[in-house]
C-alpha cells in the first residue's frame, strides 16, 4: 500500500491511450489487406509487423516507466496487465494477418471480413474508453458493448468454421482457413480481456 | 486493505454455489445430449444455450453486488475471478454441445461419454465445495480430487485424440471430432482453474 | 500486508531453483528425444513423464510451505503464481514428447530440432535467474533474453507450419504434427510468461 504524498503520475492514461490508438491502426491494416489484391499483400501485411513493433515499443516504454515511478494512478499491477493485454490485441491481429501471407491463402471466406469489423470496432472502442480511466466515468458503456461485440463475434465464429466445414472439400487449405479465423476470434477475445480487466480495475477503484 | 468495521456480506457464497449448480445442470444437459437421437439434439442444445445464459446473469449479478458492496468476505478480486472462472466452465460446455450440432456429427467416439462423466463429477464436487467458501474448511479434498479428475481426464483425452487418428480415416471428420474432444478438454481444464483459484484463496486466507 | 517481524523464509529461492532445474532435464530429454531410433522412444518418454510428476510433487511442496509460513520472502501469490507457471512448463513439455510416441509420428521435420534448442536455452536462462529472485538483481537481463527467445521461436514456428503445408500431403499427418509443433511453441510460451512474471514482481518489490 503506497501512500499518496505526491501528485500522481497521470502520463498512464496518454500511455495506454496511445498504446490502444496502435490496435486501431492494426484493425485497420488488417481490413485493408482482406480487400487488397495479392500482389499488395506483402506491403500491407510488412505495415502491420511495423505496427506491432511500435506498440511493442509502446507497451515497454509503460513497463519502464512503471519501473521508475513511484506513484501510480491506479494499482501497477494493473497497469502492467492492461499494457500487456492491450499489446495481446496486437499480436493476434499481426499474427492473422502474416498467416493469410504465410499460408499464400488466395480466397478467404466472405464472413471473415465481418470478423474483422468487430475488430475494428472493438479497437476504436477500447481506444476512446483509455482515456475515460482518468475519471473512471462511463466506463460501464464500454464494457457492456465489448462483451455483446464479442459474443456476436462468437457466433459468427462457429458459424464460419460450420460452413467452412461444409464447402471446403481440401483438407489442407480448410486446416489454413480455420487458423487464420481461429487467430481472428483469439483477437477479439483479446479485447474483451482488456474489458474484463477494465471492469475489475473500476471496480477496485470506485 | 479495506477495514471489516461492518458485518462481511456473505450472500457471495450463495450466489457463488448458485453459479456453480448451473454447471451441475449444463454437465447433465450434455450427457443426455450424448445419448440423444439427432432428432432431439437440437432441443437440448437449446437448454443447454438457456443454461449459459442464465449463467451468464448470475456472474453478473455478481459482478454488480461486488460494485454495491463495500466489506466483502474475501479479496474482491478473488470472488471476481472465482465467477468468471466457473463461467468460463459453462462457455466450453456450451461450446461442446454447440459444436455437436453445427457441425451435424453423427457419431461421436464411444469414449466422449467418459469425458462427459468427468465433467458432471468435477462440476458436482465444485458445487459441493462452493458452500465450504464460508468456512474455508475441508476444501483441500475437493482441490486434490479436482486435480487428479482433471490427470485423468487429460490421459484418456490424448489417447482419444490418438484412437481417433487411428480410426477415422476422413480428415474433415476428424477435424470436427478433434475440435469437440479438445473443447471438452478445455472444460476440464477449466474446472481446474476453479479448483487452483479456491486453493490460492485458501492459502491467502489461512 | 504483512508485517516482517520475524525473518524471511528464504527457502523458497531454493525451491524455486529445484524446480526450475527439472524444466532444464525435461528440455534435454525432449532433444534426446528427437535424436533417438524409434525403439528407445518409449523409454525416454518415461523418463519425461517421471520428470514431470517430480516437477509435479515440487510445485506442490512449494504450495504446501506457503501454506504454512507466515512471513514469505515475496508476496505469496506471486510465489504461488511462479511455480504454477515454472510447472506449465514442464507440463507443455512433457505433453509434445508424449504425443511424438502417441502419434506414432516416425519423421519430423528437421527445424523442430531448433524448436527444441530454444525450449534448451529458455529452460537454463530460467534456472540460472532463479536465484537472483533473492538479491531482485539482473533479473532484466534474463526478460529481455526470453523475450527475444519467445519472439524467435515464435517466427521459427510460423514458418515451421507453413513449411509443412507445403510439403506434407497427408493431412493426417499433418495435424498430428501440427499438434507436436504448436504443443513445442506453447511451452516457449510458458517459460515467456515466467519471465513476464518474474519481471512483474521485480517491478513491485524494487
Amino acid at each position: 500500500m503506497r501512500l499518496r504524498l505526491t501528485p500522481r503520475d497521470t502520463t498512464f492514461f496518454d500511455m495506454l491511450a496511445t498504446l490502444a490508438q496502435h490496435n486501431v491502426t492494426g484493425a485497420s491494416l488488417l481490413a485493408e489487406l482482406l480487400g487488397a489484391p495479392r500482389s499488395e499483400r506483402d506491403a500491407i501485411v510488412h505495415k502491420l509487423s511495423e505496427a506491432e513493433h511500435v506498440a511493442d515499443d509502446a507497451t515497454h516504454s509503460i513497463m519502464r516507466r512503471l519501473n521508475q515511478t513511484f506513484v501510480t494512478p491506479f494499482d501497477r499491477n494493473d497497469i502492467y496487465g492492461l499494457a500487456s493485454a492491450l499489446d495481446d490485441c496486437m499480436d493476434a491481429m499481426e499474427e492473422a494477418g502474416d498467416l493469410i501471407v504465410l499460408y499464400k491463402v488466395d480466397q478467404l471466406p466472405l464472413r471473415v471480413s465481418e470478423q474483422v469489423q468487430v475488430l475494428q470496432r472493438c479497437a476504436e472502442l477500447t481506444a476512446e474508453a483509455m482515456p475515460r480511466l482518468r475519471s473512471m466515468d462511463q466506463l460501464a458503456d464500454y464494457w457492456v458493448e465489448i462483451n455483446r461485440l464479442e459474443n456476436q463475434g462468437d457466433k459468427l465464429h462457429r458459424k464460419l468454421i460450420a460452413q467452412m466445414f461444409d464447402d471446403t472439400t481440401d483438407p489442407v487449405l480448410l486446416m489454413k482457413l480455420k487458423e487464420i479465423v481461429d487467430m481472428l476470434e483469439e483477437a477479439a477475445d483479446a479485447f474483451e480481456r482488456v474489458a474484463n480487466m477494465v471492469e475489475a480495475i473500476a471496480l477496485k477503484e470506485s
